[in-house]
């Protein structure tokens, strides 16, 4: 299958007021799973199968809660293509 | 699994210039899986287990091209809480 | 100018555990306005000329703070069209 | 007042399948606008006075209009602090 770009923003509800590093959390689990991606100030974006990256957004949530998140709201987007789309053909010309 | 929330709203991209007929065939599906849903002016809500509702969102693209969209941008949210969350813990209350 | 749509998601970080509150203070604010609008599970959608609309997010956010929320992510979106855009076109047929 | 962060995703309907010249435009008027803002592969992020960046959000509508867009959905993140928020603050130390 072609590869896709899930973008995704975890926003989970800790005890105290740091979100950082349940954020990073999340930004660990995207960068061992070896998929390319791309940080951003308000959300990560990833490039793969569109099955594979769903199974890391879900694989998110628990590990908000495994760091202490008591609650997640997580905003996804999806930019789907048959045919496939790649974070370079949209970000390549503003990184040069 | 406890049940939780997930929104999601489909963006198609489709020849000429209705997309309400895709979007709508995205509702028949959430409406053909059993799911507790609700549709709203921006995105519909539904009412499940994490897994059973992402592989709807899968489903969903499939469902857009199959409709004849070439792209399709989707805005997914997640509210997810270990013991649960209910579309009528948030709203119940405006519906009465 | 032709009335348009925008969805408002406050996601206010509280002491404590319980944001619905606060978020009621924001529905409120959206009733007290006059503006049309319809309260979703995880979004109000408001219906208006757009400054105004973009003015209600604005005030929202200092709202939420006034509530006692330290910081507030707020997701928005907005359906333009210059002729229009009605919350009636995108849910009419599934409230009857 | 404190700069905050606003994050700004344009999903213009154009005749045609390239959507990315009319995001392009929307670019070119952050960029002009001489607000801090960096472009990501599904939103671009913007610092400034929340009342500036929302004209900028009102704005774009117009600006994809202009470039031939028929309607236009956009996905908007406010992450508001009282005493501000920084883009540096989420992404300084990835970008090392």
């Amino acid at each position: 299958m072609a590869s896709i770009n899930v973008s995704l923003q975890v926003i989970p509800r800790v005890p105290g007021d740091d979100v950082y590093p349940v954020v990073d959390q999340v930004i660990d689990l995207i960068r061992g799973s070896g998929v390319k991606y791309e940080v951003g100030p308000m959300e990560t974006t990833m490039e793969g199968e569109l099955g594979q990256l769903l199974e890391l957004v879900k694989k998110a949530q628990e590990v908000c809660v495994a760091a202490g998140a008591t609650r997640v709201i997580s905003i996804v987007k999806i930019d789907y293509r048959p045919e496939g789309v790649t974070i370079d053909e949209k970000v390549g010309k503003y990184r040069k």
